[in-house]
């Protein structure tokens, strides 16, 4: 099977897909369910279509894209992932693993494959916690991970619920149908940059993920007291936003000091109430990521920040309130799929190292019920959700190549 | 003289001017040259007009209203404050003195007192630095303090500036016609809740301003580097909020650490850039509000900051940018209008306690051109710049009583 990868057309994709966005190129801005998200997705359900593939959307906006097998009843095989952005980020996260999907499905229909299961690309809503607060929103309902009264709960920061959100973009019906059952697929693949500096560095062209980290996100609100800044004596202070200060050097000080490399823990959202030059900060609202690939490990850096936060309130004379908005656990990959990846890698002779995903994606939650492995392909400076993230054609061409080959391989 | 001082009427034209808010009561929002702003001052001079004063207003918005003397060319006693409003704070800061001011004039009138001079209420423009981000810009132009080109460059957070939103809020002509002459008045008092706890701990009714503290504002902003939460280790970041919250920290320590208890410094805003859950933050911007009484100390601690601030760049590999937006003198009160002002306590026979301003008052700008003093009530728990800022209908009649007396013998 000789497989043609165009590069060219792989470009022009992202450039297309990077035109669907709310700020201006190089950034790119596409929550979910915004116009320009809207508008990504109709392109992209034409580009599928005139693929020949059957387009299929569920009641949050998930998309399935099948080239159907020649033993249609049999689990398919799926490669995806996301295209909403956060803002001012770049055009790679995500949309590499969408458009790489759809690559591999024509390169293997030009060279006059015939899978006997199905492949089907998979367009997951929300990946990016931006809009709603929680990352993976389509995968972990498609999991049955996400509880619906959770979800029922979820509002953007205009306080619009979620189901009125989905239904005004299109997607109706309930939400308790979006679950699929274990076994509903054979295997799912995400190709995807790898977001890390790692391959770079190493001048390794592909990055097999053995497992995916498990990322914890905590919403911190500290409630002090307001005032006048000229009016309040220093000692007569309860700043919230000192303490939160305080709190944000003790995330990043514990996350630094578990002694493990892969321990990561970000203060990502910072806001301040009422926020005026000559007021003394009466209430702050704050988010800290933390993540690990060991989960024990995880756990216990969330249970330090939390006593840090505990200590600082009662030092300070403020209140803290943490609330956990999530705490996955991580995932390792399946044989099957490490193996389709391996062997394609080994057949290609392209070289490649196995590794771990500190980032947060889609396959997280797919591995609850498909095998499950991810292929990643270096970005310059392991930069990410930034405009200036890049990734070269080269190596997405050649990822979408070993993505093709795996696919090939699992169908049998 | 028999000095009537209506406390009802006071009451109720306090609740007037709290209702025109951006936001729900108890919480008031009245931004300088916002729709309710322009409410306020219309009703205003509706008051001033039929109280028979002759209102004027100049082209940032100081509106005069003034009861003619006997001898009219004589240079004028004046007494007011602003009515601006920070985000969600209260409805006593500013207002006891534009309304107080009124009606120690209607009390004058009613009494039959005839003044030698006249006496003039001075509504300031945008005492609050919430809209372009300095502070008393009404008194500084009146006083001649603040450069023109300066004042031409201030801009609000939509990028309007001074000029345009002035003139859409039917202020116009040249801001260089604003500045008065030093002995374009006799004295001016300012009557104002103290905005801090020292008289209601002391059960003292009146303070008698001496000196008013030196406000600086520093901006600060800070450079990192932003990535994905997940995808960049701990010791490969330069985290622009880590870096925030390290300098706000050193902001709190450097002004408890001068040994001073008139030193304070507040950070009330901070902005964090792109502001994701799951991604560093890749700048923030930042004020410093730092005032003492004393202006060498105030200006070592400022250099202190930025030391700080530099000293936490090189260490986190950000760049920090310190701005001084305004560093200001502390002013000293006039003899003549303090002497006023004791004289009238201690003819009604009632205690007070000089003392000093640690907040900042149009009153600091007044004193460039004009014999200054202040007049302190206290307001409850020593709370402002909070909707639940209070301060009692009687020590509001009491200030009032003492200002007209004092009014009354500046005159002559």
């Amino acid at each position: 099977m000789n497989l043609q990868i165009h590069s060219d057309r792989i470009t022009a994709e992202l450039e297309a897909l990077a035109s669907f966005s709310a700020t201006q190129a190089p950034a790119v801005t596409r929550i979910v369910f915004s116009p320009v998200d809207l508008q990504a997705r109709s392109w992209l359900k034409q580009r599928c279509a005139a693929a020949g593939l059957t387009v299929r959307e569920d009641a949050v906006g998930n998309t399935f894209a099948r080239w159907i097998g020649a033993e249609p009843a049999l689990p398919a095989v799926a490669s995806g992932s996301h295209i909403d952005a956060i803002p001012h980020s770049g055009r790679y996260d995500g949309t590499v693993g969408v458009i790489g999907a759809l690559e591999a499905i024509r390169a293997l229909q030009d060279a006059g494959f015939n899978p006997r299961r199905s492949i089907e690309l998979i367009l997951f809503t929300s990946e990016e916690p931006t809009r709603f607060g929680l990352g993976c929103l389509g995968s972990r309902l498609l999991s049955g991970t996400l509880d619906l009264v959770r979800a029922a709960s979820l509002r953007d920061a205009e306080g619009a619920a979620l189901d009125q959100v989905r239904t005004r973009a299109g997607f109706s019906g309930p939400l308790a149908g979006v679950a699929l059952p274990p076994g509903a697929y054979h295997a799912f693949v995400e190709l995807h940059i790898e977001q890390g500096p790692l391959l770079e560095r190493g001048s390794i062209p592909l990055g097999v993920v053995t497992a995916i980290a498990a990322p914890a996100t905590l919403h911190i609100e500290i409630e002090g007291e307001g005032g006048h800044a000229g009016g309040v004596l220093m000692p007569d202070r309860r700043d919230a936003f000192a303490a939160a200060a305080e709190i944000a050097l003790a995330v990043e000080s514990a996350a630094r000091s578990t002694g493990a490399v892969d321990t990561v823990a970000t203060v990502g959202i910072c806001e301040v109430f009422p926020g005026a030059v000559n007021s003394i900060p009466s209430r702050v609202r704050m988010t800290a990521d933390v993540r690990d690939i060991e989960l024990e490990r995880r756990d216990a850096l969330l249970a330090t920040i939390r006593e840090r936060c505990s200590a600082i309130a009662a030092a300070r004379g403020v209140t803290v309130r943490c609330e956990v908005l999530n705490a996955d656990a991580p995932a390792q990959s399946s044989p099957l799929v490490l193996d389709g990846l391996r062997g394609a890698c080994e057949k290609l002779q392209l070289s490649y190292k196995c590794m771990v995903s500190r980032a947060y994606h889609d396959s997280l939650f797919m591995s609850r019920i498909a095998p499950t492995a991810m292929l990643f392909i270096p970005c310059r400076g392991g930069i990410s959700h930034r405009p200036d993230e890049f990734a070269s054609a080269e190596d997405i061409a050649r990822g979408v190549l070993v993505l093709a080959n795996a696919l090939a391989r699992l169908t049998e």
